[in-house]
């Protein structure tokens, strides 16, 4: 039993979807056939007019209802002298759901990666260089990424804003909240004794 | 952070896919942002068009193309002396991975649920009992699920064809292929052996 065509191809694109696959995309398929057709074609709309309903935030790359600044880059009450540099969309949503961080973002848009040919040029670094020398800001936190090319491309912004007057920062290395040591890896407990914190 | 409107919107229709919950269709909703506006509107029109692309098979309910007969009712190659009754699609494409069965099929669209509100009205019960009264139809196997609608559903069906010259069977219980006894309930346990077989 093939599914027909229309199906197959709408299955293709559920299936690019992240964290699906052939058997979920399938499913999927099925289940978005019983729809009716009202439902349908409001949920195709809603997906080809992305394009332009919703843009990035010109002042922070984040995602942003098209022309408008984001939610954060509006809202008065953010603390403009910290400037959080992530990577994604889904690291802000990720700071962000820590509820601690008040100040304001820079979506970098990925990270340098020689070897997927990323050599920074599609990523808004000219953007966080111009954040960063804003009179306003005075910290810029770098919270990329643990890994080889997430330190690297820390390692490169520290280096691009050396010069200007702002402090720079990152999160702290150590044992998540609720960890058990036995579980945790040797980097991460090697992180957690070196910063050691006084018990007072 | 809140998402902007469309982006909210089309997590909305995301999150009413099976196996997807609020965070993985903000997952999603974020990953098709990055999709090029030709792949966005193609799936938005491969979902709005679907009402007018896919249908039913007039013959036994599957999926296909609109207006046409499915995959497996056009297949001359099947057998049309064995129809086997299923509630849903998933449940057909199951039993074609199974590559044993190579007759055709009937796709009830559900099961009677009077708990659900379905009484058997919008099941093709008429179209089973067509079917099954073909001269060419020789034995029904009523593939239902074996939980209490499903066995319920088997016994008003069984009821209903029992007055025509057909043979009504249906799948055997027993433990599951490559089942350890250990992680077998009791009722599949209790079937297993009461339908025991003779070793030659």
């Amino acid at each position: 039993m093939k599914f027909p065509a229309a199906l197959d191809e709408l299955t293709e694109y559920l299936k690019q979807l992240p964290g699906v696959g052939r058997r979920g995309a399938e499913r999927m398929a099925l289940a978005i056939l019983e729809w009716d057709s009202g439902q349908l074609r409001d949920f195709g709309t809603a997906l080809a007019s992305l394009p332009e309903t919703v843009g990035t935030c010109p002042q922070c790359g984040a995602v942003a209802a098209k022309g408008q600044l984001c939610d954060i880059c509006s809202d008065p009450k953010r603390d403009v002298s910290q400037l959080c540099v992530v990577e994604t969309m889904s690291q802000l949503f990720a700071v962000e759901k820590g509820n601690y961080f008040r100040g304001r973002y820079l979506v970098l848009g990925g990270r340098i990666s020689p070897l997927d040919g990323e050599d920074g040029s599609n990523l808004r670094i000219d953007l966080l260089r111009e954040r960063a020398a804003l009179p306003e800001t005075r910290e810029v936190i770098l919270a990329l990424s643990s890994d080889v090319e997430g330190r690297a491309t820390a390692a490169f912004l520290a280096e691009l804003l050396a010069g200007l007057p702002v402090k720079l920062s990152r999160p702290a290395l150590g044992l998540p909240a609720g960890a058990n040591l036995s579980y945790a890896d040797g980097a991460t407990i090697a992180a957690a004794f070196s910063n050691r914190m006084d018990m007072k």
